[in-house]
Order: C-alpha cells, then structure tokens, then sequence
C-alpha cells in the first residue's frame, strides 16, 4: 500500500496510481484528523471522494503517530492525551474516538487504537502496553460491533517477546477480527528480530485471513516476511526515497543524481513498463532533480511505486510456481540491506 | 505556449500537457545552456525527445535573460559578456553562439538573440539597443542560413517608441524571417503601451506571418492583443501563479487557500472539463495547498494550462463567428487587470 498520509500519495495524482497497479493506498487517522478534518471530510463524502480515489483504502489508528510523539503525549488507560506537533493544540484519543474518526474518514479497512512501544523497551513496559491494547482493542470492537461496513483490524503488539506475541495475538484471535496487522516493528530493532517474529506469528495467526505488517519494508524485506505468512504491507520507504531522488529497479537501488548518470541516456530501469521508464532517461530525471524540479520527485514516485506493485505481483506468480525461494536469492543479490533505516519511520507516516 | 524553462513545464509531465490541448511549449535557451548544457541535450537526441514531447517547441534566444542580469553582464557590439546566476562563471553569447545553442536543442521554432532594454530606458538607448538588435539579427539570420529545420523568428524591438518600432520592423521585414516577435513589452510598462504598440505594429508586420508577443499575459491581454494581430504569445503567469494557489476560472480568480473555499465542495471552475476540475473540489485543493503537497500546485498548474488552451480556443472561434468583441467584453467583466504586475517577468521565465 502506497502510503497517502493526509490524504494524497505525496505528488501523485490518482489516475496515475491506478495505472502503478495500486489497489489499495494508506490514509492516516492522525494526520487527517488534525488536518483538514475528518468532519470535513466526511462533508465531501468520506476519504474516497474527498481525495478522488475509487479504490479500497486503509486508514492506520494514529498508535504509531501517537508513540512518535514522545515529550507531546501522556498515555492513561482511558486513552492518550497529546499535543498537535502542527500548533500544540490539546487532544484526546480513544478507542472509540478513533472509530468514530475513522469511520467519518470511511476507509474501507481500519485498524484498532493500539500502543505503540517505541524501541527499545523493557520487557515489563511492553508486557502492561500490550495488555492495554487488548484493552483497547475490545473497546475498539465494541464501539464498532454495529457497523459492518468497514473491516476492523487488530493489531499484535508485544516487541520483540514471543512469549508476549503469543498472548496478544491468541487474545485478539478469540475476539474474532476480519484480520490481523504487526505492529510495533520496524521501529529500530535488528532485522533478524522483525523476520523471527513473524515466523514466530505465521503458526499462530488463522491462516485464512489476512495479515498485515505495518511499516514494512525494502523488497527484501516483503518476500521475507512473505514467506512468513505476511499478506500486506505498507512503507514510505518506496515514495520517500524517491522525493530524495533514490529508486528502486529490477538492478539495485539507484541514485539519480550521482554523476555517474550525467549522460547515461537509458531508462532508470530498462526492465521496467513504468510511465517514467517508457518516456525518459536517467540523464534528464537527473537533471530535474538537480534543478530542484518537482516533477522529478514525482516521476521517481511513480516509478518506485510501480516497482513495488510489480514486486509484489512477481511474489505472488512465485507463490503459484513454487519458486519463492529462488525469488529470494535473486532479490537478495541486488539489495544488500543488512543496514536499511528505518528511523524515517516517524510522524510523518 | 506554456513555459518549460529548464525542459520541464513546473510539476507537468507531457503526457498531461497533451490533455490540456497544449500544441507548443517554449524552453529557454539561457537556462537550458547553463544546465544541463545544450552538448548534452543534443547528445540526447534533442530537447523533444530529452523532455519526452514529440509536439512542437520554441526556444527563446535569452534576451530577455541576460537583460534581467543586471550588474551581472557587460554588452558589446560582438555580443553579451555575463556570469551565471547559478555559480556566477564567465560566459560569451554572441548571436552566432545563440544560434549554435538553439541547432543543439533542435526546438522547431529558434529566436534571434536581441538585445532586451529593460523599462524605463531613455529613447536614444533604446534607439541604440534597436540598431544592435538589427545587427545582431542579420548575423542570425547568416548563423542559420543553410539550415532550414528550424524557423528563425525575428524580434522586433523599439520600446514604448512608434517610430523606432516602425523602422525595426521594416528592416527586419527586408531580411525576410518566417515568423515576427514582439520583445520589450512585459518589462514593467503600463499595459496603455503595451497595447498601443501592439495596434501600431499590426499594420507594419506581414499579415501571411505569426506574429509572437513575448512574455504575455493575463486572458484580457491575450483577446486584446489578438484584436491586434497577435498569434503567439508565452507567459509563466498560469502556472507560476496556479504554483502559488492562485488559478484563472471562468469566473475570474480563485485564490484557492482563502478561508472561503474551506468546505466548498464544488470544482475549481463548474464550467472546465480538465483533471483537475473533474476530480477534484476546491476544499480538497484548499488542503493540499495548506499542507504544502506538491500535488496541489500540479492540479491547479494542469487547471490553468487548460483553461489558458481552452480560452485561446475561443477567442479562434470567436474570430470565425464575428464575436470578438463580445468575448473581449465578457472577459473585461470578469477581469479587472489594470492592475496586473508583470514584474514576475525575471530570470525565471
């Protein structure tokens, strides 16, 4: 899922992504609340209308925007006071506030009021954390229970524990949700970690419906946790990156404006069916951006999201051959990613 | 003709310039020799296919640019001494060195290199700067002249002064060029010149010829100085301004981030048929612009590149039915321009 944090993916227009192979994109409950509204929004018509995509969206809970902001925000078990990081207003979420805006928003899936450890913490922290998104997660299916037309996700906490995993996910499986997200990954932990908990979840979470790991990832990363039993994804990572003027081919990463581009006239990906690929050469993207040009930033965004749908398709054609494996190594050796960051996760997601 | 200065039009890609009914799309000379550099370009098989447009393109000669630096340019008989206003480096245009750029670039339409006067000039540097202008564009005219792929338009200039407009335009008649250019309005002068010169000149130019008015105008501009044989005209105001939220509509106006548009859930123009207004309502693009999306300046650019193409097209209707007098009046009603500051007109363009 492309991510369109309030209310647009960051320079592109919707046609366009419909022509990436988007199915669905990511709104944001936080960001979309403080900004313009979500009674405004609900004004229009809902998100769908509003921001003129047809297609199914996800709106995430603001748990994740919520934890980011450290110092503005005091968590009781009632709900999370904060303060706006646009203008230092007041606020105050709740389960069911989160619903109710979620549900003026009207995206087609939307996810449960969870805590969002930040990373690291210790054992005991994520072990009472985890229990008050239990907490929440039954006021969540409550404040919902008479609306069925929007799916209603939970959400796994528990860190890096398995033991603590266990005992969400079994907890939030009695309660019956049309599908289950991983959260509190990505949020600075080794690698090996987020892979070892998903392997550890894949035997756990009912296989029959989907399962969604937040803020994740690099194409290594989502055909690892897609063998993990991961079905969706959502990440900044491909449209951020790009804005900066780094994408993602069938050849590596690639950043456009190294020198080494100055008068390379082939395709930022000759392998790749994209608008940007089929149309223009690495020389001309590097000299927009060198001219600081938005449409740079929007042609590489339209690339890297294309890549990633694509990606995605070729997981799942490997998926139908038996051939995920060799899909992996193949991956493998183009994006040596020992070292991604992902402390670009943050409350602009 | 949209302005592309550096070989993008701001924030449009060509497949949506060719929606909005753009035909041609001026690039500019000055910049596009500065970076990326015309050898590059022409490595690249030329602008069109550097940039992705296969329509037509015109060059602007950088007149108007080196006239806009200032302290930063020496003219001589030979020709224009300057530094760039990027890095402030030492170069030499001469009007053969003009013509080479434009051959590299390969735009269908190259102009003369001129000497520019700014606004106010005494009427003997203007007199001056004209004969200069003349010369210069003999020598153009010897650069380009066994080479016929591209049409060398002239420049007539002569400031605010009949006279001198008179017998630029007749010397530069005598040389023969396709194509006659209006320079040296747009600097700052009251329109009441502008206008006049134009009317003045539409009986000296070649009426078989186009006739082009450089950095020209508001809609009231364009019927006007069609009224006064005007063809051609270029102007960074639509997409500069739609850049800033503000967007032309068929009822005048629209400064998109007001207060007023803020749960307003109509088009941006009821009455346009584009992307933009298709899509999209006026609380939306209030938002985007609010949060900085550059989404945002893309749909209301793509709003006024169409609604400028659309008007062109009725003011080429309204010549075939006998009404351009009426369209002249509709228009001043919903344009008061008396006001209108050209001093955007800089380096940019």
């Amino acid at each position: 899922m492309p991510v369109g944090t309030s209310g647009a993916v960051k320079t592109i227009a919707p046609e366009e992504l419909e022509r990436t192979g988007t199915e669905i994109i990511l709104g944001n409950t936080y960001h979309l609340y403080l900004r313009p509204g979500h009674k405004l929004i609900e004004q229009a018509g809902g998100l769908h209308r509003f921001m003129g995509w047809d297609k199914p969206i996800l709106t995430d809970s603001g748990g994740f925007q919520v934890m980011s902001l450290h110092g503005l925000r005091k968590i009781t078990r009632e709900g999370v006071r904060f303060q706006s990081h646009l203008d230092g207003s007041y606020h105050f979420f709740t389960p069911e506030k989160v619903i109710e805006i979620q549900r003026s928003l009207g995206a087609d899936i939307i996810m449960v009021f969870d805590e969002c450890p930040s990373y690291p913490e210790t054992k005991s922290y994520i072990a009472e954390s985890m229990q008050l998104t239990l907490e929440w997660s039954k006021r969540c299916l409550d404040a919902h229970k008479d609306f069925n037309q929007q799916a209603l996700f939970a959400i796994v906490q528990g860190g890096i524990y398995e033991d603590l995993r266990e005992e969400c996910a079994r907890a939030l499986i009695s309660m019956d949700f049309p599908g289950y997200a991983i959260g509190g990954l990505a949020v600075g932990e080794e690698k090996e970690h987020m892979y070892r908990i998903t392997e550890f979840l894949d035997d756990i979470l009912p296989e029959e419906k989907p399962r969604y790991l937040m803020g994740v990832g690099t194409p290594l990363d989502l055909i690892i946790n897609v063998m993990n039993g991961v079905d969706m994804f959502d990440c900044v990572m491909p449209t951020r990156n790009a804005r900066k003027g780094t994408v993602f081919t069938s050849q590596g990463k690639i950043i456009i404006k190294a020198a080494l581009y100055k008068e390379n006239f082939r395709p930022l990906d000759p392998n790749c069916d994209c608008y940007t690929c089929k149309t223009f050469n690495r020389a001309y993207l590097r000299h927009l951006f060198n001219i600081d040009e938005m449409l740079a930033m929007r042609l590489a965004s339209l690339h890297s999201i294309y890549y990633y749908n694509t990606f995605m398709t070729k997981i799942r054609e490997a998926i139908d051959c038996n051939r995920l494996q060799t899909l992996l190594e193949e991956t493998a050796k183009i994006y040596d990613d020992k070292k991604v960051d992902y402390s670009g996760n943050s409350i602009d997601n």
